[in-house]
Protein backbone atom coordinates (compact mmCIF):
# COMPACT_ATOMS: atom_id res chain seq x y z
CA UNK A 1 0.00 0.00 0.00
CA UNK A 2 1.46 3.06 -0.98
CA UNK A 3 1.02 6.56 0.81
CA UNK A 4 -1.42 7.66 -2.03
CA UNK A 5 -3.34 4.68 -1.43
CA UNK A 6 -3.66 5.59 2.30
CA UNK A 7 -4.73 9.25 1.19
CA UNK A 8 -7.50 7.70 -0.54
CA UNK A 9 -8.21 5.48 1.88
CA UNK A 10 -8.45 8.01 4.41
CA UNK A 11 -10.63 10.54 2.22
CA UNK A 12 -13.13 7.64 1.50
CA UNK A 13 -13.45 6.71 5.58
CA UNK A 14 -13.76 10.69 6.08
CA UNK A 15 -16.64 10.68 3.15
CA UNK A 16 -18.53 6.68 5.32
CA UNK A 17 -17.84 9.44 8.79
CA UNK A 18 -19.58 12.24 7.28
CA UNK A 19 -22.64 10.09 5.70
CA UNK A 20 -23.03 7.02 8.83
CA UNK A 21 -24.99 8.00 11.97
CA UNK A 22 -25.06 4.83 13.41
CA UNK A 23 -21.31 2.81 13.73
CA UNK A 24 -21.49 -0.61 14.68
CA UNK A 25 -19.02 -1.74 17.63
CA UNK A 26 -15.51 -2.74 16.18
CA UNK A 27 -16.54 -1.86 12.75
CA UNK A 28 -14.60 1.15 13.16
CA UNK A 29 -14.75 5.14 13.44
CA UNK A 30 -16.77 6.07 16.21
CA UNK A 31 -15.48 8.06 18.81
CA UNK A 32 -11.88 9.03 19.44
CA UNK A 33 -9.59 8.61 21.98
CA UNK A 34 -8.70 11.75 24.81
CA UNK A 35 -5.15 13.33 24.15
CA UNK A 36 -4.60 11.54 21.16
CA UNK A 37 -7.47 11.75 19.07
CA UNK A 38 -7.35 7.89 17.77
CA UNK A 39 -10.35 5.95 16.18
CA UNK A 40 -11.02 2.10 15.51
CA UNK A 41 -9.88 2.09 12.38
CA UNK A 42 -12.27 0.87 10.19
CA UNK A 43 -11.93 -3.06 8.48
CA UNK A 44 -9.31 -3.74 10.79
CA UNK A 45 -10.31 -7.28 11.39
CA UNK A 46 -9.61 -8.08 7.80
CA UNK A 47 -5.91 -6.90 8.95
CA UNK A 48 -2.79 -9.57 9.36
CA UNK A 49 -1.84 -11.14 12.24
CA UNK A 50 1.34 -9.99 13.87
CA UNK A 51 0.92 -12.07 16.94
CA UNK A 52 -1.35 -13.70 19.53
CA UNK A 53 -0.68 -13.21 23.30
CA UNK A 54 -1.65 -14.48 26.44
CA UNK A 55 -2.54 -12.37 29.42
CA UNK A 56 -2.57 -13.67 32.92
CA UNK A 57 -4.64 -12.94 35.91
CA UNK A 58 -6.42 -10.89 37.04
CA UNK A 59 -7.20 -10.01 33.05
CA UNK A 60 -7.10 -13.46 31.92
CA UNK A 61 -7.47 -12.92 28.49
CA UNK A 62 -6.47 -14.26 24.89
CA UNK A 63 -5.26 -11.13 22.60
CA UNK A 64 -4.23 -11.00 18.56
CA UNK A 65 -2.23 -8.02 17.46
CA UNK A 66 -3.12 -7.41 13.74
CA UNK A 67 -1.51 -4.67 11.55
CA UNK A 68 -2.42 -2.72 8.31
CA UNK A 69 0.05 -3.35 4.79
CA UNK A 70 2.38 -0.87 6.32
CA UNK A 71 2.45 -2.52 10.14
CA UNK A 72 3.34 -5.77 8.32
CA UNK A 73 5.93 -4.46 5.68
CA UNK A 74 8.26 -2.73 8.17
CA UNK A 75 8.01 -6.47 10.20
CA UNK A 76 8.98 -7.94 7.23
CA UNK A 77 11.62 -5.82 5.79
CA UNK A 78 12.74 -4.84 10.18
CA UNK A 79 11.80 -1.29 9.38
CA UNK A 80 12.43 0.27 12.52
CA UNK A 81 11.40 3.24 13.46
CA UNK A 82 8.09 2.25 12.07
CA UNK A 83 7.08 4.81 9.12
CA UNK A 84 4.02 6.71 9.48
CA UNK A 85 1.05 5.76 8.50
CA UNK A 86 1.28 2.24 10.64
CA UNK A 87 -1.51 1.25 12.49
CA UNK A 88 -1.32 -1.86 14.94
CA UNK A 89 -4.59 -3.15 16.26
CA UNK A 90 -4.83 -5.29 19.58
CA UNK A 91 -7.95 -7.01 19.88
CA UNK A 92 -8.76 -8.86 23.76
CA UNK A 93 -10.90 -11.14 24.98
CA UNK A 94 -11.56 -12.58 28.09
CA UNK A 95 -9.48 -16.53 28.32
CA UNK A 96 -12.33 -19.38 28.92
CA UNK A 97 -11.84 -23.05 28.62
CA UNK A 98 -12.71 -25.15 25.55
CA UNK A 99 -16.37 -26.53 26.73
CA UNK A 100 -15.52 -28.83 23.62
CA UNK A 101 -11.37 -29.80 24.17
CA UNK A 102 -10.36 -29.51 27.71
CA UNK A 103 -6.38 -28.27 27.44
CA UNK A 104 -7.44 -25.71 25.49
CA UNK A 105 -8.62 -21.68 25.99
CA UNK A 106 -10.42 -19.88 23.38
CA UNK A 107 -11.88 -16.55 23.39
CA UNK A 108 -15.02 -15.72 25.70
CA UNK A 109 -16.30 -11.93 25.95
CA UNK A 110 -14.43 -9.21 23.26
CA UNK A 111 -13.04 -7.06 26.12
CA UNK A 112 -10.73 -4.26 24.75
CA UNK A 113 -9.53 -3.11 21.32
CA UNK A 114 -6.34 -1.10 21.69
CA UNK A 115 -4.92 0.60 18.64
CA UNK A 116 -1.65 2.34 18.18
CA UNK A 117 -0.92 4.53 15.24
CA UNK A 118 2.32 6.14 13.67
CA UNK A 119 2.46 9.89 13.02
CA UNK A 120 5.57 11.34 13.87
CA UNK A 121 4.47 14.66 13.23
CA UNK A 122 1.41 14.98 15.27
CA UNK A 123 2.70 12.93 18.15
CA UNK A 124 6.00 14.28 19.03
CA UNK A 125 6.13 14.17 22.77
CA UNK A 126 5.31 10.19 22.70
CA UNK A 127 7.75 9.15 20.22
CA UNK A 128 5.67 9.63 17.59
CA UNK A 129 2.53 7.14 18.48
CA UNK A 130 -0.72 8.12 19.32
CA UNK A 131 -2.71 5.99 21.59
CA UNK A 132 -6.27 4.42 21.75
CA UNK A 133 -8.02 2.04 24.28
CA UNK A 134 -11.52 1.40 23.62
CA UNK A 135 -14.13 -1.26 25.39
CA UNK A 136 -17.20 -1.75 23.81
CA UNK A 137 -16.37 0.72 20.90
CA UNK A 138 -16.04 3.44 23.20
CA UNK A 139 -12.66 5.30 24.29
CA UNK A 140 -11.52 4.81 27.64
CA UNK A 141 -10.71 7.65 29.72
CA UNK A 142 -7.83 10.56 29.68
CA UNK A 143 -6.53 8.98 32.98
CA UNK A 144 -5.97 5.78 31.36
CA UNK A 145 -4.64 7.63 28.42
CA UNK A 146 -2.17 8.79 30.65
CA UNK A 147 -0.52 5.89 31.27
CA UNK A 148 0.27 4.63 27.92
CA UNK A 149 3.20 5.82 26.53
CA UNK A 150 5.23 5.91 29.72
CA UNK A 151 4.76 2.05 30.13
CA UNK A 152 5.58 1.43 26.22
CA UNK A 153 8.56 4.12 26.44
CA UNK A 154 10.14 2.24 29.95
CA UNK A 155 10.04 -1.11 28.46
CA UNK A 156 9.93 -1.56 24.57
CA UNK A 157 12.13 2.14 24.05
CA UNK A 158 14.44 -0.33 21.87
CA UNK A 159 11.86 -1.65 19.45
CA UNK A 160 10.18 1.71 18.62
CA UNK A 161 7.60 1.65 21.83
CA UNK A 162 6.09 -1.60 20.07
CA UNK A 163 5.63 -4.36 22.39
CA UNK A 164 4.76 -7.19 19.85
CA UNK A 165 6.86 -8.86 17.48
CA UNK A 166 6.24 -10.61 14.12
CA UNK A 167 5.00 -14.19 15.12
CA UNK A 168 7.35 -16.63 13.25
CA UNK B 1 -13.42 -15.00 -3.81
CA UNK B 2 -15.22 -17.43 -6.49
CA UNK B 3 -14.65 -21.04 -7.38
CA UNK B 4 -13.63 -19.84 -10.76
CA UNK B 5 -10.52 -17.45 -9.07
CA UNK B 6 -9.92 -20.37 -6.75
CA UNK B 7 -9.45 -22.55 -9.56
CA UNK B 8 -6.74 -20.26 -10.84
CA UNK B 9 -5.32 -20.04 -7.92
CA UNK B 10 -4.82 -23.65 -7.50
CA UNK B 11 -3.07 -23.84 -11.21
CA UNK B 12 -0.84 -21.00 -10.45
CA UNK B 13 -0.13 -23.07 -7.67
CA UNK B 14 0.35 -26.02 -9.39
CA UNK B 15 2.62 -24.36 -11.75
CA UNK B 16 5.03 -22.93 -9.37
CA UNK B 17 5.31 -26.44 -7.46
CA UNK B 18 6.31 -27.93 -10.97
CA UNK B 19 9.00 -25.11 -11.47
CA UNK B 20 9.86 -24.70 -7.91
CA UNK B 21 12.41 -27.21 -6.50
CA UNK B 22 13.46 -25.74 -2.96
CA UNK B 23 10.17 -24.60 -1.08
CA UNK B 24 11.07 -22.20 2.06
CA UNK B 25 8.95 -23.24 5.42
CA UNK B 26 5.69 -22.10 6.00
CA UNK B 27 5.50 -20.44 2.49
CA UNK B 28 3.13 -23.12 1.18
CA UNK B 29 3.59 -25.89 -1.13
CA UNK B 30 5.56 -28.85 0.19
CA UNK B 31 5.20 -32.53 0.49
CA UNK B 32 1.63 -33.78 1.05
CA UNK B 33 0.39 -35.07 4.39
CA UNK B 34 0.07 -39.06 4.40
CA UNK B 35 -3.80 -40.47 3.61
CA UNK B 36 -4.88 -37.08 2.88
CA UNK B 37 -2.73 -35.45 0.64
CA UNK B 38 -3.14 -32.61 1.69
CA UNK B 39 -0.40 -29.99 1.46
CA UNK B 40 0.43 -26.10 3.31
CA UNK B 41 -1.40 -23.48 1.48
CA UNK B 42 0.46 -20.86 -0.06
CA UNK B 43 -0.17 -17.43 1.05
CA UNK B 44 -1.69 -18.57 4.00
CA UNK B 45 0.13 -16.30 6.64
CA UNK B 46 -2.03 -13.98 5.24
CA UNK B 47 -5.18 -14.68 5.41
CA UNK B 48 -7.69 -13.25 8.15
CA UNK B 49 -7.46 -14.26 11.81
CA UNK B 50 -10.40 -16.28 12.67
CA UNK B 51 -9.07 -16.54 16.41
CA UNK B 52 -6.66 -17.28 19.01
CA UNK B 53 -6.20 -19.69 21.43
CA UNK B 54 -3.92 -21.34 23.81
CA UNK B 55 -2.99 -24.58 25.04
CA UNK B 56 -2.01 -26.34 28.57
CA UNK B 57 0.75 -27.95 29.53
CA UNK B 58 2.46 -30.18 28.03
CA UNK B 59 1.97 -28.54 24.71
CA UNK B 60 2.00 -24.88 26.43
CA UNK B 61 0.90 -23.64 23.08
CA UNK B 62 -0.43 -20.12 21.95
CA UNK B 63 -2.44 -21.11 18.55
CA UNK B 64 -3.97 -18.87 16.03
CA UNK B 65 -6.56 -20.13 13.56
CA UNK B 66 -6.79 -18.28 10.07
CA UNK B 67 -9.21 -18.92 7.26
CA UNK B 68 -9.42 -18.56 3.60
CA UNK B 69 -12.02 -16.22 1.78
CA UNK B 70 -14.40 -18.72 1.60
CA UNK B 71 -13.70 -19.99 5.31
CA UNK B 72 -14.21 -16.14 6.51
CA UNK B 73 -17.07 -15.71 4.85
CA UNK B 74 -18.60 -18.73 5.80
CA UNK B 75 -18.11 -18.21 9.52
CA UNK B 76 -19.54 -14.60 8.72
CA UNK B 77 -22.99 -15.63 7.04
CA UNK B 78 -23.03 -19.31 9.88
CA UNK B 79 -22.77 -21.35 6.95
CA UNK B 80 -22.94 -25.59 8.15
CA UNK B 81 -21.79 -27.40 6.63
CA UNK B 82 -18.31 -25.25 5.18
CA UNK B 83 -18.46 -25.36 1.48
CA UNK B 84 -15.83 -27.06 -0.61
CA UNK B 85 -12.98 -25.46 -0.71
CA UNK B 86 -12.89 -24.04 2.84
CA UNK B 87 -9.46 -23.90 3.76
CA UNK B 88 -8.52 -24.04 7.86
CA UNK B 89 -4.74 -23.27 9.04
CA UNK B 90 -3.90 -23.26 12.67
CA UNK B 91 -0.53 -22.18 13.79
CA UNK B 92 0.88 -23.12 17.10
CA UNK B 93 4.06 -21.73 19.01
CA UNK B 94 5.71 -22.55 21.96
CA UNK B 95 3.99 -20.42 24.96
CA UNK B 96 6.84 -18.29 26.57
CA UNK B 97 6.77 -15.26 29.04
CA UNK B 98 7.08 -11.98 27.50
CA UNK B 99 10.82 -10.61 28.89
CA UNK B 100 9.77 -6.72 28.62
CA UNK B 101 6.02 -7.76 30.66
CA UNK B 102 5.20 -10.15 32.76
CA UNK B 103 2.12 -10.92 32.57
CA UNK B 104 2.20 -11.47 28.80
CA UNK B 105 2.49 -14.95 27.50
CA UNK B 106 3.85 -14.72 23.57
CA UNK B 107 4.90 -16.95 20.81
CA UNK B 108 8.15 -18.21 20.89
CA UNK B 109 9.44 -21.38 18.42
CA UNK B 110 6.98 -22.38 15.65
CA UNK B 111 5.90 -26.07 16.66
CA UNK B 112 3.26 -26.93 14.03
CA UNK B 113 1.30 -26.02 10.93
CA UNK B 114 -2.14 -28.02 11.25
CA UNK B 115 -4.72 -27.38 7.93
CA UNK B 116 -8.51 -28.76 7.24
CA UNK B 117 -9.25 -28.74 3.77
CA UNK B 118 -12.80 -29.05 2.47
CA UNK B 119 -13.45 -31.11 0.07
CA UNK B 120 -17.12 -33.24 0.09
CA UNK B 121 -16.72 -35.25 -2.45
CA UNK B 122 -12.80 -36.07 -2.02
CA UNK B 123 -13.29 -36.63 1.72
CA UNK B 124 -16.19 -38.75 1.73
CA UNK B 125 -14.84 -40.96 4.89
CA UNK B 126 -13.95 -38.09 7.09
CA UNK B 127 -16.94 -35.68 7.05
CA UNK B 128 -15.48 -33.86 4.03
CA UNK B 129 -12.40 -32.43 5.29
CA UNK B 130 -8.97 -33.58 4.74
CA UNK B 131 -5.82 -33.05 7.28
CA UNK B 132 -2.54 -31.89 7.26
CA UNK B 133 -0.27 -31.85 9.76
CA UNK B 134 3.15 -29.99 9.43
CA UNK B 135 6.32 -29.91 11.58
CA UNK B 136 8.99 -27.34 10.14
CA UNK B 137 6.99 -27.65 7.07
CA UNK B 138 7.11 -32.10 6.75
CA UNK B 139 4.09 -33.84 7.57
CA UNK B 140 4.24 -35.95 10.15
CA UNK B 141 3.69 -40.12 10.18
CA UNK B 142 0.06 -41.61 9.05
CA UNK B 143 0.02 -42.60 12.63
CA UNK B 144 -0.92 -39.24 13.44
CA UNK B 145 -3.44 -38.39 11.01
CA UNK B 146 -5.22 -41.81 11.73
CA UNK B 147 -6.07 -39.35 14.91
CA UNK B 148 -7.47 -36.56 13.62
CA UNK B 149 -10.89 -37.45 12.40
CA UNK B 150 -12.00 -39.21 15.36
CA UNK B 151 -10.88 -36.70 17.49
CA UNK B 152 -13.01 -34.13 15.33
CA UNK B 153 -15.92 -36.42 15.07
CA UNK B 154 -16.42 -37.15 18.94
CA UNK B 155 -16.29 -33.71 20.23
CA UNK B 156 -17.67 -31.17 17.27
CA UNK B 157 -19.87 -33.25 14.97
CA UNK B 158 -22.40 -30.34 15.60
CA UNK B 159 -20.04 -27.67 13.95
CA UNK B 160 -19.17 -29.59 10.88
CA UNK B 161 -15.98 -31.34 12.71
CA UNK B 162 -14.93 -27.93 13.29
CA UNK B 163 -13.53 -27.04 16.92
CA UNK B 164 -12.90 -23.51 16.27
CA UNK B 165 -15.29 -20.63 16.20
CA UNK B 166 -14.66 -16.64 15.16
CA UNK B 167 -13.63 -14.57 17.82
CA UNK B 168 -16.38 -11.77 17.99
Amino acid sequence: MTFKHLAGWSAALAAVALTTTAVAVGEGGGEASPIYGVTIPDGYRKWELIAPAQEAAPLDELRAVLGNDLAIKAYQDKTLPFPDGTVLVKLAWKHIQSPEFEPASIPGAATTVQVMVKDSKKYTTTGGWGFGRFVNGKPADEAQHQTCFACHQARVQNHDFVFTRYAP
